[in-house]
């Protein structure tokens, strides 16, 4: 069937120039604010990467190494040893800010990489080669996410009832996003698609911020606690349930959002797909299994007073895991932009 | 082996008189605050129950049957057809102040039901009369859920980890509560339990009050997100799960507040344990299954501000169902005050 012709997606960009500073939406303030801030020096970086005013693996990736690239600008004029210790410095600072997203490591990496390749290159030389990768992995994210939404596209139907969780869209990528990108582009081939969206606590990225950018786009969303997506599959229709990754382990296992796990495990009981939507440099080949995964747990205030006001009495324990770990057995696929893959075929991710 | 003497177990009293007047803790207002408020007209006793200032499925059934007689006080000293029109009004309108929770027709209705016994008796016979049913429903609540507490506590053991969702403490009964009154006995017999509790998106039952009384009891208490649940089975080692109920079919569905049965379909996969504590009052022999409870569907915004800020865009469609429904094949047994039943087996609650 023949594209409409004009119909086009609405989406928020997170991550992109600005002259030489990276300019990122502040995802803390949405939905009551839109704004928008640029980073230049690290620690303003490693801040709005900690603080999730930039948030999803793929976006961490790109703003991490677009970062990298704005902070080093003012080095360029200055000694050559002195550019390659602040480079080394910047980028090991960066790439620990958050420890579960595989993408953050990645992408910081390969533009570090650049400068032990380029050794005989001037500081400006190398600083733009830099600026030229981390262009590149944004631009190759927006083809990734794009490639990734035309495989998924192929498992949903006119009618068709995704449930999500967390928000991996266009707020979580440099495009149209991973677990989101399939509806968007049925979207804009006029099918009918209806998301429900999880809030996802403690930070509601799925209230706050896959309703906020799928209402905008026009697509039907409707929001749920988290702890009602099993009583949505028994009660709203559910065909299907996609969400994004932080990292995947070689034999499959999923680190993804708090919340995921259960999620897949309702799934199961219901007798549905349940699939994973990631570029390939979220999956960490050199991990066998989740249980090597790095899980960050986060501050106690995130659950107990995240709102400004105490929701638990004071000084109350907190289980405040990040992330969980969704064993392979639990996923139908993988929705990578080389197409989906069951569990058993993530090690042809290896060539490249 | 003999009981520690001089333990005692220190928990808050929801549902109370206050001379003739219902006094109830508001816990719409905890942790924050601890205020005390009387109940005396119908509207204040629907109001309390229908913004969950008193709230449990117990403790409901409790203030709507206390509610009842305070309300008909200045009714007395009128005519015996007035006093009758005005108790038959009050009933009803009281009984369906929320239409998920069984206990809360039943203890109205018992109290309503002594008019129609005595119907040659004077308006204060009658009164009195329905003050010392309503009373008496109240002391048999503190009695049920001690032998509740009783019967759960053989499923404990010292060192055990006990996963609730919601709140059926104290503060959801007129006595120990349901759920956690195996918790509060094995505590006061010196064993260590340690009790995860479920957040209870969206209006955060487990954080505000099932770790409030439990931690001012000397319990030790972490709170998790709903999502969490999952998780916490996998990595901190959870032995058995017990859950409230609102009401609970013949065949031994169970509704309850919304996530329980995502939580149920968890335990299953984790092979643990899955305990509805309830008094016989919630068991809705008239009901065949599930599919038949009424399920509140509760204003939009507890999911999208209930914090008093916007968690998710203006208008946006929310899912939000109150509670949701465990079929009884997930339910390993209940814990009633006449001892542990599998669902098989509710049948004989029938003979009372």
């Amino acid at each position: 069937m023949a594209e409409p012709a004009g119909s086009s997606i609405d989406v928020p960009r997170a991550v992109r120039w600005h002259d030489d500073a990276v300019r990122i939406i502040d995802q803390t303030l949405l939905p009551s604010e839109y704004r928008e801030i640029d980073l230049v020096e690290v620690d303003e970086v490693i801040e709005a990467i900690r603080s999730l005013r930039v948030r999803g693996a793929p976006a961490i990736g790109i703003a991490g190494a677009m970062g990298l690239v704005a902070s080093l600008e003012k080095h360029v004029a200055g000694p050559g040893s002195a550019f390659r210790a602040r480079l080394a410095e910047a980028a090991e600072a960066i790439r620990s800010a958050r420890p579960t997203a595989a993408n953050l490591a990645w992408a910081v990496d390969r533009v570090a990489a650049l400068a032990d390749r380029m050794s005989a290159a001037t500081n400006a030389e190398v600083w733009e080669a830099m600026r030229r990768e981390a262009t590149a992995i944004l631009d190759e994210d927006r083809e990734m996410c794009r490639h990734i939404g035309e495989h998924g596209l192929t498992l949903l139907h006119d009618g068709s009832t995704v449930l999500t969780h967390c928000n991996a869209g266009a707020l979580a990528t440099g495009g149209i996003g991973t677990a989101l990108a399939p509806i968007y582009l049925a979207a804009q081939r006029g099918m009918n698609v209806r998301v429900l969206a999880g809030e996802t606590r403690p930070l509601l990225q799925g209230s706050r911020l896959t309703a906020w950018e799928l209402s905008r786009a026009g697509v039907d969303v409707t929001v749920l606690t988290d702890s009602a997506a099993a009583a949505a599959m028994a009660r709203l229709g559910v065909d299907i349930v996609i969400v994004g990754a932080d990292r995947i382990a070689a034999n499959g296992d999923v680190a993804n959002k708090i919340g995921t796990y259960g999620l897949a495990i309702a799934t199961r009981h219901h007798g549905l797909p349940f699939y994973v939507a990631a570029p390939s440099s979220t999956f960490d080949l050199g991990l066998a299994s989740g249980a090597e995964i790095p899980i960050e747990e986060r501050a106690a205030d995130e659950v107990l007073r995240g709102f400004g006001r105490p929701t638990a009495p004071d000084g109350v324990a907190v289980f405040g895991a990040a992330f969980d770990v969704t064993p392979a057995e639990l996923v139908t696929g993988f929705i990578t932009e080389r197409g989906i893959l069951r569990a058993g075929e993530i090690g042809e991710l290896r060539v490249r």
